[in-house]
């Protein structure tokens, strides 16, 4: 039985919107689904997110999840339309929508501002996915009393982990783990354009890695960033600043304290990165190990069922290129108090281990 | 029977020194470890890669692969221990040795330039393996006649692909896919030192993606960067000017074309980093499935499997995180003709899969 009672209407059917319809019909929730475009409700329809609108509608919760361009508008409308119902969004910028609303108007006493920290890079109704959400943070920053209830209802029953912050902090913490490295990555692939392919052609996996997101949607990713630009405007300030210094030593590469600055910089970055939470909400960092696995059918297959039959929880699992080679690097990370025990039992069953990377 | 005759002598115990003493030892070669470190040499000599020096040692080969900033006064006082020798390095930089060589007088006729772009995270000894250079790029960037070929011969050997360049092509190529990267992925991951611990809560691949690398060894990396200082430079000048461009539109969101200038970058982005070739060489882009893998024992040995009985070939692996959840997200990528036919087949197993990546 779903903690939703009453209808839920989502305007918006594209990756996120089509992903809460589908985890609500799953619950059975009578979900009604709206999008500018026809084609993409009958799609969402079709693949069973939710239902088109009907006579007599009456919903008890509104999800916006349009372009952010378009976001405060039809929370307004929405509002407007439905004057008992509680109105939230899964927009990644928060304090704009708020001052949009507050020009507007609207009535703000139903409306609860939200962001699911969810996502895939590709996007569309044919994306979507029920269990999106599950264990992702989903962010809320306002409403209150049965409003803000209903929507903490909603991220409860969706999988997510609720998480309570005010618009300014949360724009601020997207713009810093989200938004920045967007432009960050865009910027370093944008170098490679004028390259020769020989120059492209020494790849490894530290570019592949840094420009990763730079195949982003630039469509959906200027209203983004242009939405959130002041957080982001601090943090690539405070960025660039490193830049120029890391770029006046090396500019003067034997100027007194030239090397330290950069040892400075990439310190900084040693400390920065073991910050980032590891699986499961932990902040501990895991143990690697890595194993050759040769290009045969099978081979990681068995090297999987080996480390289930050791015992070990296998916290992640990475499979690196091997450019022009038949094998693979499967780099695996387990707790730090088991890393001798599985290398050794892994050994002992023929598996060829390399150093493992930090 | 090895294609190398005659002795190889190593100076520099570490994780490429290792490695190539590995190899070399493998195949049946007479290898001498040197290193200025007795732990370092023991090490590696407990772990098979070669032998101490002896009475009568008298390499055809030596091969320096100490940290850059000793390398150029290697090299020489190698080219002067060994007056038969030909000496190679595998410096990650290769203008800066050729000017410190001539300065010293050395004689250059015998040292042939070279560098295997691999490698692991960690360093050292302990983790070097035999395979490390298969199918990996290793560049030529001098030399002649028979000492060229002995070089040349090597790179076959340890089954990596040789490439011959300039020493300023490749100082300017692993600029841009190496060294750039590691600053651009340390001046982000610096950002993360103040933050809150909600904000990087909100973490996703993005943020792990392109802060990797930044847990590089800075002793390492400040070598690196200062020998090979003029191309970084001018790759980081060009990146900070887009960087410039994008904080102004930021700055001024409403401003003529300031739009224009933010989706230039990101379109940028996205044709930069759709010309880094894929696995085993190629340029072409797979297509990905996104499989949902529960946390219990076996399950992602069991997809494994399947796949494997369907008889697609898995191009790459991916474990997505899955914070505060109990399963994981498989990526896999297949060839775009293969991607159909898979999603089909591994649905009828009963897998659940995602709206795939881009």
């Amino acid at each position: 039985m779903s903690r939703i009672t009453g209808q839920v209407r989502i305007v918006g059917a594209g990756l996120l919107g089509a992903s809460i319809g589908h985890a609500l019909v799953m619950r059975g929730v009578d979900v009604i689904l709206h999008d500018a475009s026809r084609a993409n409700v009958s799609l969402a329809i079709d693949y069973g997110a939710g239902r088109a609108p009907a006579e007599g509608d009456d919903p008890s919760l509104v999800i916006v999840a349009v372009p952010p361009d378009a976001t405060a508008d039809v929370i307004a409308s929405e509002l407007a339309a439905w004057p008992n119902a509680t109105v939230t969004d899964v927009s990644s910028v928060k304090s704009g929508i708020l001052s949009e609303l507050e020009s507007l108007g609207a009535d703000l006493t139903r409306y609860v501002g939200s962001h699911p920290l969810a996502g895939r890079e590709r996007g569309g109704a044919i994306s979507a996915r029920a269990d999106l959400f599950i264990g992702r943070p989903w962010v809320i920053t306002g409403g209150q009393g049965k409003h803000r209830r209903l929507v903490e209802d909603l991220v409860i029953e969706l999988e997510a982990l609720p998480v309570t912050m005010t618009a300014q902090e949360h724009d601020a913490s997207v713009a810093l783990v989200s938004h920045v490295p967007q432009v960050v990555s865009s910027l370093l692939a944008r170098r490679l354009n004028g390259a020769s392919e020989p120059a492209v052609g020494l790849a490894g996996q530290g570019l592949r890695d840094t420009t990763r997101i730079a195949s982003s949607n630039p469509e959906l990713w200027v209203q983004i960033l242009g939405a959130n630009a002041a957080p982001i405007v601090d943090i690539l300030k405070a960025y660039r600043a490193d830049l120029d210094a890391v770029l006046d030593a090396l500019e003067r590469p034997a100027a007194p304290g030239a090397r330290k600055v950069v040892a400075e910089v990439l310190a900084g970055g040693n400390s920065g990165v073991a910050r980032i939470p590891g699986k499961h909400g932990q902040s501990k960092r895991f143990s690697q190990l890595v194993i050759r696995v040769d290009d045969e059918p099978g081979q990681l297959a068995r090297l999987l069922t080996d480390v289930g039959e050791v015992g070990v929880n296998m916290e992640d699992l990475r499979l690196e290129h091997s450019p022009g080679a038949q094998f693979g690097l499967a780099e695996i990370s387990v707790v730090p108090e088991a890393e001798a025990r599985l290398a050794a039992e892994l050994e002992a069953r023929g598996w060829t281990l390399a150093g493992a990377s930090e």
